[in-house]
């Protein structure tokens, strides 16, 4: 049984090489549009890709297996394994000279929407290789709205099961077709980004800013063409219209597939949009405030900034706009904790996201009213849904294991070397794949290219594990996991 | 019903204030035995608590009313206020020229055993306020173990209730009486004081600063006599004896006295202790280890140090024999996490302690299994006890609310104007009732002397919180509390 379930992972890897394989053609043809030389790079890495899946594919034929819980958990491990794997191929054979440790670790970054960089002058780097981060992080964008909306909430992870479409709620309906369903998806996400595009561009980017700058907002990733991220800009426009499009990308895309195709404004009632525009609105405002009397920023640009990291962090966008970590301690700690927030469930924000704390939170007061009347029957909502054990289960299960990975991943960059900020910041901004930690080295202003690669290859573990929701990858580790 | 309430709970904290107005006099007599004119200070202190709380348990006197959970959590918190700001007086009296903030924090520190101090000079402070804060923090420690082995359990704080010595356990059944467990307790509370003070004065030190010591050691406080805590001593002797009591201490209390009263070895059976042991075991070795590889110290003095600081930390003692903040950053994350740990439950150790690390563990790898087969059935155990929702409940309200409490007073300290790692070491200090920060401020070799007076306010606050296991005080917060 196992093998036949190795053999048909395996089959579905080698046809998403395949399609990784074409995307690779999309960078060749900038390079080839710029007139640089790299295209070659990228027709190389694409004909390997596509002859090793297309072989991986050819031998791994057979009969369809059933589709089991335990099938599920492999493939998504595995898609994500070779996803990674094939995308680092160009940053390694392209003149950057990144180790292995580097190019695994920008396009894990990629493609799980994390956005932190080991490249830098960015400002010089061919615009393929460029192209090529935007593109591996708006592809890995849809991957984890498919994976949260669809194979998460059936594989029980994280109490995400509230948020089965397969619901017997009949409001869910128009989603009950998985076809249909990803086709209003992909027409949302192709007009977010081409809106977006337009938006930047009319602002003031350049074309090719614009469009690398918008795939990288929609997909709440943070890649900039510039190692001063938005600072480069120094545009008040742009940061506005960044607020905006991360926001609305943090949202879930079920909900924004509704409100814009059935015009359903209902569906923003959801609770964890409430609590995340909530805190949002509430951390912005309150550094925004700090920043103005204690820096003497004029309120306006205050708040403008203050927004725009603020939202860019608790989408785990991670563009900067300013070194936010020098506007005091209290930006410094707000950054920090922001870092493990997170958007909602059903986007590419990451985190410990906003439906779970609403549970937490809901539980708490459960439990607190309890100590008062043990024997009353306080039931945990959300918003109007009943939430089950299960559900709660999950989500203590994950918000565990996400402290305790960020524990253990800071004590093991500390003894790579690295001071306690950096760590602590490096660890939380990969699990919850934002972006940028605090500290001269990877704060807002800086990256990720002096890290070592023993500690890159810690990062780089942490970022898959927070955009599979941890319980994914866990549970491969559990013996009982593999005995029939 | 409520006035009826106030009446009572108003009656015993009255009696409270008596016994602690006839403590006062202990440290009169120390400063006579001295010839230090601070006598007078503690005599007035004394005759002013005395007789307030004579005149408030005169006009409080009544019929007692029914115990009820609600007067359970009044009578907790006034307690415990009272002895706060009871125990305050002499420090504000004195001639240290505290403010009141500042007195009541030492107050607080010294009563919820936490150990952290605003005295700066300690070297030179006069022997009654020296023996003041040892007394408060003995005393304080009695309380503690009361509060956690026969009144936390019963109000179901934090899934204490698996404490319970109510329960059916016949083995158990020695401590089902309350005055035969009290006299048991305080023999062996005052045993382990005695033995300590003979073992330090027989190892170098002064009568006096063993005693002091002693008490502070029994209680896991981390008072010293000198600025330099143990560091002053220079004598590794020490640190070894100074270990193995932080260690007993932290153990359980009801344990203690089944192993030294009835001989009863299989009470250290205890999953908590093997857990606790465990960790402590582990993080004295890595750290022991770390810094003799980092820094060349030779393995044993290294071991000696690393298990003295690390076993101070667990046992939210907080003593220091050196800065271990300078050891390397290993050294600094590792002294950060292990003050959230703490020891196990029935001590005077505070943090989160090991028995919840146990369900916590427990009820992850259910949930884990569970993820795999949803509909099998994994029962989660403490030991051989099965553990029921309810313990489950509250541990993760604990927790969650322990880690919130963190942040928002992490945040608080940072507006206030201290630094990420500063503010954040103090407040989980402060809520473990351990003692030591990171820094150069709050560190080790620090103290609390420069703290502004609303950030002692707010730690003072947490150390109260953290004392009470959060919970006891949380609940008055919900108008449900107060409704009838």
């Amino acid at each position: 049984m196992n093998a036949n379930l190795f053999r048909s992972s395996l089959y579905v890897a080698a046809l998403c090489g395949l399609y990784i394989s074409i995307a690779m053609f999309v960078p060749a043809f900038v390079d080839l549009y710029y007139g640089n030389p790299d295209w070659r790079l990228f027709a190389l890495s694409g004909s390997l890709v596509g002859g090793v899946s297309c072989a991986t594919a050819m031998a791994m034929r057979g009969t369809p297996p059933v589709f089991t819980k335990r099938l599920g958990f492999v493939l998504v491990n595995l898609l994500w394994a070779v996803f990674s794997l094939a995308g680092a191929i160009p940053f390694y054979l392209s003149p950057l000279g990144l180790t292995f440790s580097q190019s695994l670790f920008e396009s894990i970054s990629a493609i799980t929407t994390t956005g932190s960089t080991v490249i830098s002058g960015l400002d010089t780097t061919a615009p393929g290789i460029l192209m090529w981060r935007s593109l591996l992080c708006w592809l890995g964008g849809i991957g984890i709205v498919a994976l949260g909306l669809f194979i998460l909430p059936s594989l029980h992870i994280g109490g995400m099961s509230i948020f089965k479409l397969e619901s017997s709620d009949t409001n869910d309906k128009p989603f009950a077709k998985l076809a249909s369903f990803t086709r209003a998806f992909m027409a949302i996400y192709v007009a977010l980004t081409l809106s977006c595009t337009i938006a930047y561009d009319l602002a003031g980017m350049s074309h090719f800013d614009a469009l690398n700058h918008a795939m990288s907002t929609v997909a709440t990733a943070g890649f900039s063409t510039h190692d001063a991220s938005f600072a480069y800009f120094d545009n008040e426009q742009l940061l506005v219209i960044g607020t905006i499009f991360l926001a609305v990308c943090s949202l879930p895309f079920s909900v924004l597939i509704l409100l814009s195709i059935k015009g359903r404004l209902d569906t923003l009632r959801d609770p964890q949009i409430t609590v995340f525009l909530g805190y949002l609105a509430g951390m912005g405002t309150a550094l925004g405030i700090y920043h103005h009397l204690r820096n003497g920023v004029p309120i306006d640009s205050a708040l403008i900034h203050s927004f725009f990291n603020i939202t860019s962090i608790l989408s785990t966008g991670g563009f900067a706009s300013d070194d936010y970590t020098l506007w005091g301690p209290f930006a410094v700690a707000l950054a920090l904790f922001a870092t493990f927030m997170g958007g909602c469930s059903g986007s590419t924000a990451g985190g410990i996201k906003a439906y779970r704390f609403v549970i937490l939170f809901n539980v708490v007061r459960a439990g607190l009213k309890r100590l008062i009347y043990p024997n009353a029957i306080y039931p945990v909502r959300y918003g109007r849904t009943p939430v089950d054990m299960e559900v709660q289960r999950g989500v203590f299960l994950f918000v565990t294991l996400f402290i305790f990975l960020w524990v253990i991943g800071t004590l093991g960059m500390t003894l790579i070397g690295y001071d306690l900020l950096t760590s602590s910041s490096a660890v939380v901004t990969a699990l919850s794949n934002t972006g940028p930690g605090i500290g001269h080295l990877i704060g807002p202003v800086g990256n990720f290219s002096t890290i070592s690669d023993p500690a890159l290859n810690l990062l780089s573990l942490m970022m898959l594990l927070g955009r599979l929701e941890i319980l994914t990858v866990m549970v491969l580790l559990l013996p009982l996991f593999w005995r029939n």
